[in-house]
């Protein structure tokens, strides 16, 4: 049995604040800074590495660490969650994400159903599906091959799957995976959707609506947006379209789609790239075998989540330390900044994974806490991020914590040496330097070109961009978050703060306002 | 003649910091919050308006931040700058970006030449190669026209341009005036030149290279890159590459390009939207006459930031707000909201505008100062960012000061009524909501349902997102950060701090490591 306390309860972590702060930069420095290199790094899933050495830890906050970890009982509450224990309080769910790409623990049986043998028959279904479009088994009115997959979703229902399409899609092309290019509508604004349609042959594309819920202002909007545009060229919308929802939604028995997939109320949308979700778009983009390897990255990582051991467990590690930075250090944002292209919008989907899963006031119990919770994440891909917001995080009067991600070799394989070196060579060693410009500075008489350093760091090394290490690097993520809430002792898969803008900007729409909100909506002529 | 003095040593700020501060929640609710949003806003340029109602502050506190303005002589600093002060002391010159839009004081001769009739010079020079590709007179050697311009550039040489054409590209379809699609090669990552390469048709592709020294490492490795891809594709490199650089660079004269055009030293690259780093490729895609209008639009709204009375000053007055935010108040973040999908980039640019400008920790005497200096800024389109987010911003434990911006119109005209309301009222209605859901709260028994308000954000307010509201809005902003960086007393205008990554990044590539940064290198095997 798990206990359930807040941060500020537990013995460990009064321990912690009375650690000894590491001095970063003195620590980096020199042969001790190799040594840490060499030793303050953790194994991931498909032969990447968390190394942490540029983090202000040492042995001694380590142990302390561990300490709140065990005290926490971190590892035991992961345990209840993947065996099935209704850890969303708020909604009174289970929270079964993990499922999606494999099994833990025991079985976990709901709606009458054992929930791993429903996600898989969803995954079979869509492999199936992605398969005969792919082959011409299912075509178009007119017999003809379907070339491009529009998503219509938004938040979790976009920027996971988008950011996971965007991070492979040139891995795709070149490994000769690539079936259809896939294109996303998300924006209530309609030239989101106007854009899209006009850039895409609609008479060949196949549009997946996803909404858990099946009411989703934004996207049944843009459904019917893209169903207008439908029958203007004279198409049968409901040969253009599938649905992902829940097996009770108003959309799931419909005849408006060729098919419908499923998922449930136990996964959250931010927790949902590894479901249906993200199945549908990544299966048709790239073929149901990449989306298999990504859930094989995915499901690798998740096992090391399980371990008790935090210097074995890179995903409690981070969220461990990433707890120090926030309550104990202050630090009040984190930025990830991926030194590849690919992971553009990868910062983007974190963003919705961590600060919609631990942007919150109140813990488990509904009761305030008393400690900062979940920070402001941000990022963009390096080098890009060097020439525009780094000043600020190497001279600014705030320290920023930093998550890099670094490969060994690019996706695409062309490359160009210029200066002796190749352009991989040189955004690798760019990563490398900022991490140790970061950490120990570097003295100047002229305060203004005065680096400091003490700013900290981690940073995950892949072979390369893959479907697995996409997928290891991905549920690294959602762990850390999930562990962080338990730390905070928060419910991480609930939202309830995006509801107050949806029932004002319903009183907009009926004109029931009163007050600033009624001038405000005159402003804009609503 | 201007004193330049350190925020802490003024009397204002000490008088300041002693204003009572205003419980947002309780101004905004009933009538009184209806007569805030009556009151509290600013006309701009294009028929925009900025409303500051939502922000913590009454007559009282504006009164304490008109005697900041007027003791830091914020506007005398602002004439100064204009009339050819070498204000960014730092690298000892002037700062002339307002120039390339118009002049707002005394003619500034530099190198020899009457600066505006520089910058008039090279926009005129744009406009005429811009007209001759569009109307055939400059084509291929197959002599076809060139369809598609592709910017190399990164920095301020990147997301400020791709920002503004993103903001205009779905505008200029609808308006008839887009003349060729617009590309961006930025990253030193291969895959970013790859990529772009892969799907675009280089035959009928003219770049721009965009580098102000002339030496930037990853601009010229993308040229490189490009360079080998038309020469595989059995094309004359030279009839393919315009250069934009300052005159003294070892592009300008190079028969290497079709033409070159100028900047200089006095625009820095975050600053250079409205030079021919932002000129050349947005006259490309859209005609001079788009440009001209945008320049237009931020002339305007330059104009404004002259004014002395800070309730006529938007720009000033959103700089005072946010200092007021960042340092009594204690905010550490703040997040830029644009509802317009069209400005998904703009985000992005202004984070490079206002970190890299602001991210500092010395004052332009190279003296440490003892408060803090510019936020981090992060963004996302809404009504997106709602859906992921903005769960943080609602209830989160930090409070993050918000940027609204609106506007009434779409810019593709096509729109879709469901549930009685067309998408453009829907997205109306969600800002109109957020505002006040954000400053009011609202209460419940229930705690996670709870929420305390207090969280202010301003909103600018327009008809349409055109070419001059675009430049206002850009203008705005370049005009905020200024005001921010005299009030704190700091050169807003170099960026020292990107100087150790380069130069760790050059010895990680010639093999001169040790400690740290040499096993991280081997790690990647460099």
């Amino acid at each position: 049995m798990v206990t359930w306390n807040n941060l500020d309860t537990v013995k460990a972590y009064e321990n912690l604040q009375k650690v000894t702060p590491v001095n970063l930069a003195a620590v980096m420095a020199g042969e001790n800074g190799a040594e840490r290199v060499r030793k303050y790094s953790v194994p991931m899933a498909a032969g990447m590495a968390y190394s942490y050495a540029a983090k202000q830890v040492d042995d001694e906050v380590l142990a302390a660490l561990a300490a709140l970890a065990e005290e926490m009982q971190l590892t035991e509450k992961f345990e209840a969650l993947y065996n099935g224990e209704v850890i969303n309080t708020g909604e009174k769910r289970m929270v079964l994400h993990h499922m999606t790409r494999g099994q833990l623990g025991n079985a976990v049986v709901a709606d009458g159903t054992d929930k791993r043998a429903f996600y898989v028959e969803q995954q079979n279904r869509i492999a199936e599906l992605a398969t005969k479009v792919h082959n011409g088994e299912i075509t178009n009115a007119a017999g003809e091959k379907f070339t491009t997959v529009v998503q219509i979703g938004i938040g979790g229902s976009d920027l996971g799957p988008r950011a996971m399409y965007l991070a492979l899609e040139n891995w795709a092309r070149v490994n000769n995976t690539f079936k259809m290019e896939a294109r996303f509508i998300s924006n209530v604004d309609p030239d989101d959707a106007a854009a899209v349609l006009a850039t895409i042959d609609v008479a060949h594309s196949l549009f997946v609506l996803v909404s858990k819920s099946g009411t989703t202002l934004e996207t049944l909007t843009n459904e019917s947006f893209v169903k207008d545009a439908l029958a203007k060229a004279g198409l049968d919308a409901s040969k253009h379209m599938i649905a992902v929802t829940s097996e009770t939604s108003p959309l799931a028995k419909s005849d408006d789609y060729l098919a419908a997939f499923f998922m449930d109320d136990y996964i959250g949308g931010r927790f949902s790239s590894t479901s249906a979700v993200g199945g549908a778009v990544l299966s048709l983009a790239f073929g149901p075998e990449v989306f298999a390897r990504f859930l094989d990255g995915a499901a690798e990582e998740d096992k090391l989540a399980t371990k008790k051991d935090i210097r074995e467990n890179p995903a409690l590690l981070d969220a461990l330390i990433g707890v120090y930075e926030r309550n104990v250090l202050g630090y009040p944002a984190t930025a990830v900044l991926p030194y590849s292209q690919a992971l553009s919008r990868f910062p983007a989907h974190l963003q919705q994974l961590d600060m919609e899963s631990n942007g919150k006031s109140v813990n488990r119990f509904g009761e305030p806490v008393n400690y900062v919770t979940g920070p402001v994440i941000f990022g963009e891909p390096g080098t890009n991020g060097q020439h525009s917001f780094y000043q600020l995080l190497h001279q600014g009067t705030d320290i920023v914590p930093l998550q890099f991600l670094g490969f060994k070799n690019n996706q695409m394989g062309s490359d160009v040496v210029i200066q002796g070196s190749t352009s991989q060579q040189k955004l690798c060693a760019n990563v490398v330097a900022q991490i140790v410009a970061f950490a120990c500075g570097k003295a100047d008489a002229n305060r203004n070109k005065n680096f400091e350093g003490g700013r900290p760091s981690s940073i995950m090394i892949g072979e390369q961009l893959t479907p697995e290490a996409l997928g290891a690097i991905l549920a690294h993520f959602e762990n850390k978050v999930m562990f962080q809430g338990f730390v905070w002792n928060i419910n991480s898969f609930d939202q309830e703060g995006v509801q107050l803008g949806k029932v004002l900007a319903t009183k907009v729409l009926k004109h029931e306002t009163e007050g600033a909100l009624k001038v405000y909506s005159e402003l804009f002529n609503i």
